[in-house]
């Protein structure tokens, strides 16, 4: 289990081979912190983005589909601000996406249509373009950072750390690499909430498959995990494929597929333990259930339930909320046959076939307060399994809301 | 609007006509105060109830419903306790419900199918049904409180104040009354979450419609609050007429459905304004939606969104949380016809057809603090209309649902 990433790890990241990149500041971030990024191949990628299924989709959201609708198979690179969302701008900001994508293109030379865009940040607010225009020339000179550790640091926003993961894929012809970052911190919900990520591999892959095998990843990883039950306007998780290195094979799909879920699950994890205010992750198994499906959606219920949250904050072994949340979760659980152990190998049962357990609460409370902390429910019903991940619920998260400025 | 009531309130508040109470200590709470109550009528009472969609029910919802299927024509009276919801408690719980049953008719001179109870507290915990027999037993003696305000305390919990509203109907045959009194704090959810309400009226009715009335009202009321999203496995609303005073004839069944549902709107206004650490009621108005029922999800949304109810704790005028939750209602609402007011009066207008309007910040800041705060989305789309209520999101609810006692 990978939780926040050291020091170390962040300086040993790297993109994919064949990947560049660069980050700057220009000005969107008021505190003056890095706030552009760049990440760029000189060859053409596939490339496949999901976006948030929010009814109000930011600027660069509605700009990326299109393009990935006509270029999908060409597509040479992303820059990336943090600061402000460009969401809620209506033609205005559809025209200054386009702008800031033409301005990415410029400074790697390639065609608009050849560039993903993506915002984070206040909504309503429109891009100050000057600002952009200086920061993105500034990130082919001299004062540029370099480093990919730089560039997932510049799309953070209230996030306390950077989040990267990569993974490597045995393929018949050879090893790829699976390398990305991302930002999240509020607003985390599982249908891609709040938060950008941006994957890179050297694998030679088909935009089509390369879709298929992300939707499968996002399904795995980034829809599991839940912060505070919202979701944004700009979520956006993109992957593009240069195809430097080897080929995957029709029935090396499921490989690359696997390792794809695997760097995005660590990237969800990474989220969800630096949801605003938390102090763990918590981890939480769904066993037993009639369907991956009905796993997931209680799971669901569960990991959105503040009153869950707050009692896991506090190592309350409030074993009840989590059953009532089961509850009402729309699924139909029968309550006779759930059972509910807390800890990574079940080390104190709680519940058996719906009725409680005698158990060592100090023991309880002590492995809720492990990071991260374990949580499992079995249904009793079926095979379906799903493992979701949220984090506590603080005082914290209510003062960096309630102050986060408009 | 009624917010909480004030000592003076609580102390006129007066059941319907016909009713009598007591309430008493009998230990379930560890304070020591008051945590049962009795409420009954000398002549047998139609009676309808609503219970908790959860799917984990707690033992006296499961009663309460076979009592009324065989007895809703003479129920005589509810004993309620506070301090143990009696929930997951398997057969066990059920004979110890059935045991409160006979021991609140006993103390009426009922028999058992014409009683109701209701239980609220902790989950997974047994009714100390030595202590329920004393208290009960109390309940009839010398030292038991006798006002209807000592009844609607003695079922609170994590309440600050009691809930109670009394309205009159006119109807041909002379005025009636309607006179509950209702607890909740935590867990309330717009599907009937953690909350217990006791209506009585004089006016006489019939089992059939007086449920359909009940539905219809709560439809209007206490579908419409939401303090944190949870839905508890105990929440019951229980209305009972006496018959002592005027009938409802069928043609002024709206009428007495209305007075029932402001009724029942008050003392949901007061629960969500008493939601554990909020320091304000927040109205949430939406309106032009194509179907009251997509108002009601709209606002849903909005209602459950910790971000949202934190940026109003901050009196952050942050309108684009209250945007992108109605964004993932699931609703197919259009971002470019939304407008979006602050204000009792529509003070301050924030969007005009999905795009930011320039607003004084701190008038809206100020609207924000205020009690009531009043927000009204406007969807563009019909004559849909929906109002809800809930509360600010304050640290105080972190600390007291973090350290609430399992």
């Amino acid at each position: 289990m990978s939780l926040l990433v050291t020091d170390d790890a962040l300086a040993a990241f790297a993109l994919a081979p064949g990947f560049s990149c660069a980050a700057g500041a220009c000005g969107l971030k008021k505190s003056g912190a890095p706030d552009l990024a760049l990440v760029w191949s000189e060859r053409p990628c596939a490339a496949a983005g999901v976006f948030t299924t929010n009814r109000v989709q930011a600027a660069p959201v509605v700009l990326d589909r299109e393009t990935l609708a006509s270029s999908a198979g060409r597509i040479r690179g992303v820059l990336a601000n943090a600061g402000c969302a460009n969401a809620v701008t209506g033609e205005r900001g559809m025209a200054d996406a386009r702008r800031m994508q033409a301005l990415g293109a410029g400074a790697i030379g390639a065609s608009p249509d050849e560039l993903l865009v993506l915002s984070t940040g206040v909504i309503g607010v429109f891009l100050d373009l000057a600002k952009l225009e200086r920061g993105v020339g500034a990130l082919r000179g001299p004062g540029a950072l370099r480093t990919p550790a730089d560039v997932a640091r510049a799309i953070t926003t209230t996030d306390t750390r950077p989040k990267v993961a990569a993974r490597a894929a045995r393929l018949e012809g050879g090893g790829v690499t699976i390398a990305g970052f991302a930002k999240g911190a509020g607003m985390i919900h599982p249908n891609m909430a709040t938060m950008l990520a941006v994957v890179t591999t050297d694998a030679r892959i088909a935009p089509v498959p390369l879709e298929r095998a992300l939707r499968a990843a996002i399904e795995r990883s980034f829809n599991r995990i839940s912060v505070d039950g919202d979701m944004s306007t700009n979520d956006t998780v993109l992957v593009l494929a240069s195809g430097a290195g080897p080929a995957v094979a029709p029935r090396e799909e499921s490989a690359f597929t696997d390792a794809l879920a695997d760097a995005c699950a660590s990237l969800a994890r990474q989220i969800a333990r630096d949801g605003e205010g938390a102090t763990r992750l918590v981890e939480l198994r769904v066993t037993g259930a009639a369907s991956e499906r009905q796993a997931h959606r209680v799971g669901d219920a569960i990991a959105c339930s503040p009153l869950v949250k707050t009692a896991i904050h506090g190592n309350d072994p409030n074993w009840g909320r989590i059953l009532a949340a089961a509850g009402y979760s729309g699924e139909a659980i029968e309550p006779a046959k759930v059972r509910l152990w807390f800890g990574e190998r079940d080390e104190v049962q709680l519940l058996d076939r719906g009725l409680p357990t005698p158990f060592d609460a100090a023991h309880a409370s002590a492995l809720l307060a492990l990071d991260p902390a374990v949580v499992r429910l079995d249904l009793g019903l079926g095979d379906g399994t799903a493992t979701l991940w949220t984090c506590d619920f603080s005082a914290e998260y209510v003062r960096i809301n309630a102050e986060y400025t408009t």
